[in-house]
């Protein structure tokens, strides 16, 4: 039996998602409870997005799902990590491949490649 | 100048910790803004303790301290990734490598790996 720590961040757990393959970290997410059962069940990952208050069933709108491929909780049983195949090529709503395409160097960001995919031809806008 | 959102939680966001070397997720924890500076200042990971309220310079009590070698931040400036050197080779307070260490097979957990350290001789307790 699997219980996670919902009550830490009222009803939300961070979940970090990182390639099967290449073990590259392609973005971190937030999941209720309904959101992780969905997970479990489904076999793609779910989130909850705390900007628009829903369930979020990641690559719904771009097509670019996340299947998952294993499930690992930490210590605390407060956070969730994701290894997944990433549908598409992309995670980032930007067309990047991973949405930690940003480097901190010298105290200013670059950016660390090329976008996979056109936004606008994926979202519309 | 790398500005990040520190509002959408109370002041605090989460920051991944991947190993640099091996690409392992390591632990996730969480930084408030003073945390971030002090961890771009000293090269360190620091962490802000959601338990204890109070600055988490990581590894200060074990000896694991978690050299920074690359900075990433994400699409929306509300997450952040540090690839490290895990000093003394675990990163969990169970001795365990990766905080990650739990896998949720089949409905049950299973453990991953053996613990490095042995945290009653790290801890005292």
């Amino acid at each position: 039996m699997v219980k996670l720590s919902f009550d830490k961040m009222g009803g939300l757990l961070p979940a970090v998602v990182q390639d099967y393959e290449t073990r590259e970290v392609l973005m971190l997410g937030f999941m209720n409870e309904q959101a992780w059962h969905l997970t479990l069940k489904t076999g793609r990952v779910t989130f909850f997005s705390r900007s628009r208050k829903e369930l979020w069933i990641k690559g719904n709108t771009s097509g670019r799902h996340q299947i998952v491929k294993e499930i690992r909780i930490d210590c605390d049983d407060d956070a969730v990590l994701l290894l997944v195949e990433q549908v598409g090529g992309a995670a980032c709503h930007t067309g990047h491949r991973s949405c930690f395409h940003k480097e901190v160097h010298n105290g200013s960001i670059r950016i660390l490649d090329s976008p996979v995919f056109d936004p606008k031809e994926v979202y519309g806008k």
